[in-house]
């Protein structure tokens, strides 16, 4: 019997991405699901909105309140922040480098040690210096990394996955989808979603 | 020593205000916190954004998201639920009513019965003969109740908590401010909401 499934979306220039990327691992293994990481950018999802910047900026009342709640809520999961300038900066090759990782198998660790570099330490994931920083900690030849990251087929796969994302009905990340296409948004909504994965994996056996 | 107070900003238009009036009053008292209900109008904080519904009305995603996601939560809270049209409806009488009805003991009681029948029962409060049969199954004189409701008093009041939760920094309902200034911000904030009151009452005992 196959575990569950869930796919992660989720976007390097997103808030709340961050404490969900740090948490998700330990709670999907005791949940039994299994979890499929899923890149994706929000830009073009807020352009066919008419917004060119995040609401965040757009709405300086929401803007300030996300950042004293994502500030709280690391004091909580006692996970390091640091509120990065500027805000948002462009995900782009984070997530083209991410796509290499999940196909060699450290996408997931530097999608954390990204977010950790970006929230917790303020740095700017848009400079390509930084990414290297984190690819050399992972032990990862940054230069062959960034040559496939650049390659037209990690390009086409990004702009698929937020294709992707946009159908499923993705408006925001962190995004959970299970199998039956059931969507949860935001970090609030993570167990909730595996609540969702499990019960319908224990239907699934029972009938 | 006087129990740590919070405010619950509420909205009668506003969904998720919905499971939250529901479930304040049980948490509260465990928690040891004593929950001041605030009704406030959304409408005037929405127009200051430019917005002239609900942004789940201008954002369909957003807006098909929310319907599915309250549903879900109803059903982990054992909720009814029932969709009402048209979306938003007038909260202005409604809101009018529960300030005097919290002058007079009955306003929370008010509160949740109005929640049940426009998000359990799909029932229109824009209407006056809804909140007169809400009215009548509390014991109250419904044609006095709306006598005081319309009064200039009663108006300036529901005016004036507006602009306080503007000042405070609401923009969305529900929301739980502490009596530090902390601003929580949906349904599911309601408990991090009561642990951050619990916790600065511990400290100032302790100090």
């Amino acid at each position: 019997m196959s575990a569950p499934v869930i796919d992660f979306w989720f976007e390097f220039a997103s808030t709340y991405s961050y404490p969900a990327a740090t948490r998700i691992s330990a709670l999907a293994a005791d949940a039994g699901v299994a979890m499929r990481w899923r890149p994706f950018l929000l830009g073009p999802i807020f352009k066919a909105r008419g917004w060119d910047t995040s609401p965040f900026n757009l709405y300086a009342d929401k803007g300030r309140y996300m950042w004293r709640d994502l500030e709280r809520l690391c004091i909580e999961l006692r996970l390091p922040f640091r509120r990065p300038e500027p805000f948002p900066q462009s995900s782009l090759l984070a997530a083209r480098v991410a796509l290499v990782g999940l196909d060699d198998g450290w996408g997931e660790d530097f999608s954390r040690r990204v977010f950790h570099a970006e929230f917790g330490e303020g740095r700017r994931i848009d400079e390509q210096a930084v990414i290297a920083d984190v690819l050399s900690g992972l032990g990862a030849a940054a230069e062959q990394v960034f040559a496939r990251a650049q390659c037209d087929d990690i390009k086409a796969r990004l702009r698929r996955q937020t294709e992707q994302a946009q159908r499923l009905g993705v408006f925001g990340a962190p995004s959970f989808v299970t199998a039956d296409g059931e969507l949860f948004w935001g970090n609030d909504r993570l167990e909730q979603a595996l609540r969702w994965a499990k019960a319908g994996a224990i239907e699934r056996r029972a009938s």
